[in-house]
């Protein structure tokens, strides 16, 4: 018996990932992983960005097995726990004091969707309007909300509100765009078809999109647009965001301070289900119950959070971040040097190869010959075409060099084929 | 300092049970549950229906702990892993090979309105309709496409979906109502202003309505005609499911078999988010991809899971449960007889003591001595005049009648005043 | 040459009512019409309502000839003119004055759809809600916002708007349903998935599914549940007013007074477009420009209308529109003893003949026959199964009496094969 | 009693225009209209663009009378008659057969905004798509469908559908725009958040947002645009059309040839409720009845069409017409001289003199002065900043010239201040 045949047996025809994974994986260390076949892999996909920390910190993972052992409340749906009071002290003490921020946090569903569901919702709630700008390229999740805000025409389905403005981002597969003209002449000619936006919603990198990071010039035009104008500004930080982009948030080199931030992902640092929203105070005009779910707030994860949150006050993981940030801008200045490559884009943690339009097929080569030599990496961009490399940020830098030079090797025998 | 402090200094306005419960909870095993103030409660709230198997169940608890502590894969997205291979195996032999059922399982976000809205995005997709029917009083989520198919209106928001037909459920606040009829007609007279729906959505008992359990006639009714008219029916299982309403799903005494079903809550039993959508396998239309999200799959709840689902084979479990659904029964037939108390509703062990329409306070003068005698209840209703009593369903039957008691009194107490 | 083919080559297929009726038409006064083939048919369709008075009546066409050879304006937008003043004192003194009416006058532009159109903006703007109830089987126009609110399927097209909670009717093709119950719930149960809609539009005669009036009770029960919740009350009496349900408005026995009632059809007495909107003055919240429209108010109708409202203080006029509703009733009431007839239904001047449901076939026969023996008619009901009478209201007793017998004589003949 | 009394007393308060024109009218003929206060007034807002050719007209007027005298079909919903045939003979002789157009006209509602939902609706079903494409600052009419895709913001309201995408004008207020970029943008980038448009729908003069006219090229790059993409082109000629903008179609100088055409306000000639579609033949994918009402062709416009459509074909109207052309650029050029004034745009017979955004009030003061000389202007653009001249077409040149003399006059006078 084929040793996946279960899965397609059982498994729903959505599962995407795993269709050019033909592994199981059972055991992970850090930036390792295990298969079934016997065989370790560099994990350079991390999640999707949701183990910015690696696999199985041995700090958290012995802390929940402490946890659990003195049967620690695992489910605490919004009541008030002892772990969630230590969770929140840590995030004033690491991510808030810090910035001098004035926000409170909101505990959702524990998935980056639900946070920006909720981030959308309260935009409305405070503004009284509903239309929200959004940018082509941007992926903010695929509940109805969320996903109207979502730029993949493929993505689109029925049912889905309409209110959205879509402009295209600073940069992307169709070049540059002046958006925040667009949005001053959106708003000051009363001709335009429209109100005031409640909000915009932004990534500080797109990464979905081919892993194009907005300029800190642009950014801070947009901040100033949306205050100018009383619009709500939300970072979506679900991917960007803990980490990847070099800094903690991918928008904190540009100064800004957003009015909502989402977070998800890599913000419990184990891998385990969180979301929240963080919410400047003045706005948090939410009513009790205005937007609930059973597993808002997760306890587990609010104990490993703790852990990775303090990793943020660490001079040697603050050093090793320092070292990778500058292998990984040398290893990809490099890969855009390779005959056939468009670009290769980088920032902080997160770096796009981009084949150029056309050639998913050769990008999709390239992982395939990656993963045989031992390194997972997987693909974006709007139809694949570009190789995503996130490895995890704390990645000792010998295997973070030697999983890129693997990938080096891969993207150039795909393209001397 | 008042030990609630820092939730009101940090965290948003959203926050709402532990409004009523100036508790902070610590540890917790079975159905109790233990404060910081030394005190040891009856949980009768259980999560809202994510405990239906009580807190850190011991099996449970230790298999995370070995598994934790051997590295296992923790986090994998939608990669196969040999956790997730265990827990299809176990979906196939627990829950459709004893019902002849071949379906599919999806892997949404884990919250249950992820699920939701996959099963209403497949249900759109699979018939190019876009219209959905829902009842009066039903509760689907709060992210926009499951809002969208909740009654409540103090709920609703700016940027929903229209496209959904309500109905009055089979039994409510206000009375009955023959939705059945009500459907056939809006099949039937093509003047009714609407295509056929591509969806009705339902639960087989709406909790938060205030615990009203739809009859094996209606089910069945619906069941046929949406199999007459080629309507997707999809059963919302995420409350009343995973034995909440006395049998594995809520709707299994009817005979019927859904075209989807959604569970969330307590399909980890263990209190760990996860969520799925089971699909009649005719109906797996989706693409690759049509749906995903980060946290699908949750490879500690896969785990957690397989021993859940074996209690259901359990003869030991069925006797507790069986002898615990006769308490219940009793004790709430025993509560309908106080004076003043408007009705009492139990399907299973969910049952609901409802104060009648504007009595909301007494209600919650009722839950407020229960707490302070030592037992943990919610309430639920159009606005809160129902006292929810949701025990884990394994609660051991001494624990179970002393804490009915001392809800009785609880409820006697607040109407005598 | 055929002598329909110019209409065959330029004319778009959307062309309608013409492919029943293969003739020329060029003359006609009163009941009669002429076509280029040489001979003279009544007329019993009269302009689907807009003909209430007849053809070419030779008060209104002298009229017409007087100030149209004056150089009286012609087209003045909205610009006061001498002529919209007569018209406006007519209608003081011709309707609101007689009912104690407090009402205002809006001229939109001059097709019924227009006057609904306007009518559920005013009512949103004056509530400030967006949800607007109708019924099934109701036809309020071809634009979007009034077809959003009618009730044929096959008529609905995409972007309409689904702010519109469609509930059936009285009476109709699927029997009866208690409506106000279902708003009284709809209202009280703050679970039903909707606010307060802003208004409900209703016709006192549904004309378009088969002739369905409203009883007196029901529309008072209607009335009573609007005032009650704040919600206004919208007659569209595009169709049924101006005489033709046998008072000048179809609600008019039923002693109710609507906020708002549209007019359109025979509005100007002589065919010509215009369409009005009656405003209860304290609903009266337009701001100058609100709704615009270059063919709002049309001076020559408005001659014509001054001349038609006259009628109705004709005691000639009145007593003729009595025998005739005596006339028709009695051949209704035979009609409907024909074998194989389902049903006749009459409300003063306009009659259904109900083939019942499969047979259109049937219908369309008993109609062609009709033409052929002189007498021009149209169909109606969900699939056209229903005989449409619809003389002017003013036809002589002599000449509806011969209509009607032909009538008759086709319907028993088709029915006869 | 003051002359405008009744007016403010029964007519709602919507109206508009003629809140700043304390006059009432009663004749009128060519360019000259008569008030009740016995003076002549040159017309130089003409209908808002329904009376091209002045008013009554005398070859039209005698033709009505005689036609009514006769006894015509006045009103023939969408049966065939004799008119109707004569009309679109005409329509084929004069405007399809010069430019060699194999084109349907479809009869819709006899209003501007009706002909504009019809072609929506066209486009639609024609694509199967939805979504439509509109500019900043257009103007198609306040029916919701129509609105929807119409600029004005203040205008906007509840129950619209936002399935229509924004962008600038080639010019406007706010400046220029590469909009064929942004639409060549939108299509090609998957990640624009929308499927392609059904439709574009563009006015070759935007007249109400203060006479901008699209140049050639830009109208030219349009059309490439939308038939490389399988979009329809939608060109709506309600008020540049039927010469307004020098030939009859304001397009035509481009050379384009549009898919759908809307044409009303002057189309009849004569100021009477008229309007139509012409659609590319190979589009007309209407069914029997899918876009229908009561008053779609009106036989009295039928006749008067004809007429002007006749003039066409006459020099010596040709020769006014160029004449007039240019007497409106010289003196819109002198305009534009006058200190004060941002700037003068003309394109055939339609010009605005813009005082500059902030300064309505000083546009309104110059109207009312040209009033007191004996000159009827209206305003448009954003704020009501710019002068519309909009004469008869036919104006005969010496009144052409003077009434612009007076305008300038106005002009300088208000600026004098």
């Amino acid at each position: 018996m084929k040793n996946t045949e279960t899965f397609e047996q059982l498994e729903s025809n959505v599962r995407m990932y795993c269709r050019d994974v033909p592994l199981v994986f059972d055991t992970a260390v850090g930036s390792k992983i295990h298969a079934e076949d016997g065989r370790e892999y560099l994990d350079f996909f991390a999640g999707a960005g949701a183990l910015n920390y690696g696999h199985n910190d041995p700090r958290m993972r012995d802390a929940l097995v402490e946890y659990l052992s003195a049967n620690g409340v695992t489910h605490g749906l919004d009541l008030h726990t002892s772990m969630k009071r230590h969770f929140l002290e840590s995030i004033k003490r690491d991510l808030f004091e810090p910035r001098g921020w004035d926000y409170k946090v909101q505990f959702t569903g524990p998935t980056g969707a639900d946070a920006v569901e909720a981030a959308l919702k309260l935009a409305r709630k405070a503004t009284g309007r509903s239309k929200i700008v959004s940018f082509y390229g941007a992926y903010h999740g695929m509940t109805a909300g969320a996903l109207a805000v979502s730029g993949s025409r493929t993505r689109r389905v029925a049912g889905l509100s309409s209110d959205v403005i879509f402009i295209p981002y600073e940069d992307g597969p169709y070049g540059e765009f002046d958006g925040i003209a667009f949005l001053d002449r959106l708003a000051r000619d009363q001709g335009s078809g429209s109100e005031l936006p409640a909000a915009v919603i932004v990534e500080s990198v797109q990464i979905q999109a081919g892993v194009y990071a907005a300029s800190n010039d642009w950014l801070q035009q947009l901040r100033k647009w949306t205050q100018d104008n009383g619009v709500i500004l939300i970072c979506d930080e679900i991917q960007a965001g803990c980490g990847r982009a070099g800094d903690f948030f991918g928008f904190e080199r540009s100064g800004i301070q957003p009015d909502l931030v989402t977070c998800a992902k890599s913000i419990s640092g184990f891998g385990l289900p969180m979301a929240i929203v963080l919410i400047r105070s003045q706005l948090d005009v939410w009513q009790p119950g205005d937007h609930t779910g059973t597993f808002r707030g997760n306890q587990l994860a609010f104990l490993t959070a703790q852990i990775a949150l303090s990793y943020w006050r660490n001079e040697e993981f603050l050093k090793l971040l320092s070292n990778n940030i500058a292998a990984m801008e040398r290893a990809v200045a490099g890969f855009a040097e390779i005959p056939g490559i468009a670009a290769g884009r980088c920032r902080g943690m997160i770096a796009g190869v981009d084949f150029g339009r056309g050639n998913a097929a050769l990008a999709k080569d390239a992982q395939q010959r990656a993963l045989q030599a031992g390194v997972l990496v997987e693909r974006c961009g709007p139809n694949g075409e570009v190789i995503k490399l996130m490895p995890p940020i704390n990645t000792p830098t010998d295997q973070l060099e030697q999983g890129l030079k693997v990938i080096g090797e891969s993207v150039a025998a795909a393209l001397a084929k």
